[in-house]
């Protein structure tokens, strides 16, 4: 492509846009998200279902230190695909609000509101200097007054509410199976099935123990135990 | 063109003049906008009325979540076309703009009022430094003391008040089609198809439950239902 | 011209001097102003009369939210020519100077100190760091204890008084006819007349009614309605 | 001149030094003021003599509009060369300063105080980041205790006093002339005249009444009429 | 490798994405720690044990000022490769850390909170403005309720929990070693046995007496005597 | 020298190493001193002379405003040769450190104190960013407590006390001649022709009427007046 | 060596890491600090002896004002290597460090703790923007509850422990013939005697009276007179 020298005049600035109307430090963000480990996330009938990769290379590292899939509040959960530790750093601002949120309306915020408080601060690091974008795609899930909503934000800032979907390595894949797989209305148990089956297609080595599995239903989030997840694997069960 | 070396070294600064007095970033800001998907306004005799191609990709998508028009206050209703995050926060502050007039002079602000607020941070943001442009056009409608009023913000923190309008992917056709089909008096029902009549002409493949629709008037801001939105496709009606 | 080379490395800064002392982005944001639509301002015996080209491409376009003409506080006027964006903004800080010099001293500020508290702020946007200069030329004018005051404020802040002038596009053939036609103790009729043909000097193809027009007498400011003003056009009268 | 590339490295940052020990800013700023229009002082026995240049090309600009010469608080005076926006906010400063030392210390501040008030202002542009420096000289003058002074500031801070001198275009022929006519113990209208005949020097075509003169003596600041100081032109007295 | 001028395009600014997604002042930040000398980190039935490699060129230098091992308060430890004063930074942090929150909750924080309020503060490095990453790597280990927790933090700010592993230079060789011997259920002296064997795995010319040792076990943090050190080398024991 | 690219890489930043450890903005701004017309400081068994260059091309400037010798509280005197509006700023600096620590202290600081004082601003301007480093050398003198005491200090923040010595053109020659001369134990008037003489050695045109003197002794500091300083002109005497 | 284009990338920025994970501006400022003049740091049996080298060029300057070796608090004294001006002002921040925790614990810090104090001002240089690093190292001694401590601080803010060593200029030579020479238990003049040898081996041309020398032990700082220290240069003795 000819116009490689356009575009790396535009690319070096954090928040300026390109002759045809782009944010290229947004683009190579989103190819962050697009290199990280693959997060699928589900909604079922009463429950979101998140089913995240978490392989690893050495059998030394705790595993379930990697934390893709996050607790906000006991009620919400975060999946992440991309830079681990903006994740966490997005995490945090998830708390913060909820807490905040609790303390000033004595109620906590729901799905869609905590999804965009946090594309708020994305958007942010996108316009205001001195800062560089946030190279994590995020899933925010949870069950509240009996809705299951599921909600991704991406490194633009700009929040998409979603039956099913992922984010990560192998996410177009992993989406093209959910547009033919999902159906309105599953259990818990055939979300986390459909969501593991997903989730191999994108990363196809992965084997059972090496997913991290959560859900968020009226009782509220729970992370499942790796074994028990295993056990869900489709050829496994 | 031969002036190529001369723009390049524009363009990069967020806030200076070239020689030949224009702002390149704000230009290129512009061009966000005509990428953005397609939105319409139109005034008529007693509401405005919006309408916003929302087609996408994904089924899997929930469509209302991409949030082309957003509701103000109840009363006003702002369209946006290009950088959805930018718009999220631009309309964030008028709804902040909103309460603080209404809690300062017991009486919410005017569509002209509002609009103008908008274009004062957007043009402050072409103007100071350590911030991009804002990559979005809106469009900002309402019926304040009976009078219809239908604003316009581009990039550059101009406001302009239109009879009906269009911005985004193919609005120069748009506004040429409105420019021939739009008459003074019409009804809110006859203006709703003239929207979608004229949001097709700028994207041919819009199908009936595309594209969603607004209604501000007398009684305040009013989504409309997919499908009954699509009941007032023209052929389909 | 060979000193391409050299002057581009001066005008990338938003507020240095380059070799012969000039600053670069003080002309750029005239050219800014040569290419704005032209407005006139020309004193007569008792009054200032402002004309400007306000013709638009869309007949859709509400010619009067172009908004050439402001009215600053009843009594001022303030017409301006090239970024309208930047020119809203000055006129804001002209309201809030006038504003708060009348709740300071008990009474509003004349016509020169108010062109001079603007250009102030003009001249420190070409000064300090973290801003580019305003793009707009602006004339402010009015009848302050008997006395009509036309002032100029150019892009470097710098104010002057005129009996008859112009500003922005075909500025240099009104200011040549303005010399030549103008005469002391015009009537307001005339004046307005004036203008009106002076301004199509500049701008051939204005016809009737895309001409906005506003006078600022002993009485204070006043907006001419466009078909009034339409009847003042020499060849219809 | 083979050092350009040299040079062009070190003229671009507004306050760092050449490897030859020289501020290239404040150079250029003084070729601003070489560019201004000619002013010229003079002191005489009992007063200080202000002549400038204010020939304009249009005659329907307000002559004394342009301000070459400034009351700063009814005693002193000050007239500038080079950047007219510039000098003014440097007026400013003045008057600020006269105003707040006169609160303080129940007496305004001499002209050596006042000049080097000015010049603290003016080196501070120099040095400081963020801020180019003044593109103006001026000439401070008044009688103060009976002592008729004369100072004049340049654009690198440094304050200087003469008893004639002259700053701005031709400025060199016109101090050669001084150096040779000037004489102690002149009477003010000897002064004048000797002022307008030196601006003459380096201005060939100035016509009588395009020349403002002040004067400062033990009664305070007088602007003289355009008139009056046509009258005082040599060949005309 | 041909994207050399692409590559060094991004490597300039401190916070900015690559085309690809990568921030490269964290991987070479990263490169810091793995030029730093090594230490190994173990996890025992009932402690946490830290090897450092703290050989020196000169006889002169006392040793353990070179600080490779700190004690953060009695309890936690923390080691590091790369550099050295940046360790230190990032161990104040730890300790004022420790501090604030014994004295907000009257409780000393766990080894996995202290870990990520250090990651908190690495993460914040690599995204604001106006500093560099932390070219080091750390180890927090400690026991905490009972439980030995050994976690790594890396140039990125991302946590991770391990049962053994190795930060700096040939932390390759010694990890491989690692994957080969650890077992779980080790006591405190085999541990001990463990970590210097892995050391030298990576360092071939370290001899008994430099390395520095410490535990953290029930009892707290625990710094071993060289000579005691020297005495657990598998070969001198 | 063929390492032209390299410097020129490195004296652009106002405070940043070269690879051989040099600060060329600090090398460049003492080329700014070694440019300034010279100031020579002899101490004497009970004083301290300053002898300064004040040699001007016009005859129409007040010499003694040309200020190379500064009265800072009737005790010390500064000597400066450079950039003579930093002087100014430096000088302002050393008056208000003395008038300070007579408020705290109820005495007046010493020589060494006040040139430390002093040499702390400048060194601060050679490490922190937005400041370029101040172009100019100072002498500081004075007989505190009996002792006479001379400082210089330089572009870098250095003080260093002196016997006698020169700064600015020439001052090589100057001191070289001084170190042949100089005896201890001189009285003040001898002190005074060796300055005189000294002086004459770096600017050979000197001639009597062009140099400022002053002494500090333990009376306080005295300026000299020019014909009283001429009179003192070895070949004169 | 043909990186040098990569190198020249990366030496700019004041605190960011090239692709190797170095931080080339400290390793400029090192280079500052091996330019400087020797010091040598020699621990005895109960005290610590500096040694500098402060031969000058001219026979006016008065030695001790180059000032090599500080008191720091009547115990503690720190001598310098490198930018002089950079060393007096850690030795400012050592003084208000000294007696900010002598107010706070009632007790004067001890040798680590205020060499570690200045180290992290030292290592915030280097990580923060908008400063250079420190070009210079220090040596830190004294004898605190009976124990001589000798410290030495790098520009990367590292602090390490010795029992004797040098730096500046011949520093590599001077260490080696102090760790052939040196040996645990000296007395104090066999120390100084030690550490005049040293300094000689590095500069070749010093002679008594060249050198400056202090002792710190449990009686506190002591400066030597210059012929008491040329009495121990050990030929002399």
């Amino acid at each position: 492509m000819q116009d490689g020298d356009d575009r790396r005049s535009y690319d070096r600035g954090t928040s300026i846009f390109s002759p045809d109307g782009r944010l290229y430090q947004v683009e190579y963000a989103r190819e962050a998200v697009r290199k990280g480990s693959a997060t699928v996330g589900v909604t079922t009938e009463d429950s979101v279902v998140f089913a995240s990769d978490t392989s690893t290379r050495s059998p030394l590292l705790e595993r379930d230190s990697v934390e893709k899939i996050h607790d906000v509040d006991g009620r919400l959960g975060i999946a992440s695909a991309g830079h681990v530790a903006d994740a966490r750093r997005l995490v945090d601002e998830a708390r913060r609000f909820a807490q905040a949120e609790r303390l000033r309306y004595g109620e906590a915020p729901g799905v869609e509101t905590t999804a965009k408080a946090i594309a708020e601060v994305v958007q942010e690091s996108t316009q205001t200097g001195g800062m560089r974008p946030f190279g994590v795609g995020l899933l925010v899930g949870g069950v509240v007054d009996g809705a299951p909503r599921l909600y991704e934000t991406d490194p633009s800032g700009t929040p998409s509410a979603w039956r099913a979907t992922a984010i990560g390595s192998g996410s177009d894949e992993i989406r093209d199976y959910l547009e033919t797989e999902f159906t309105d209305g599953l259990g818990t148990d055939d979300g986390i099935a459909l969501a593991l089956d997903a989730l191999r297609t994108g990363t196809d080595e992965l084997t059972p123990g090496e997913a991290a599995v959560a859900t968020m239903d009226a009782d509220g989030f729970r992370s499942m135990d790796e074994d028990v997840a295993a056990g869900h694997f489709r050829g496994a069960s």
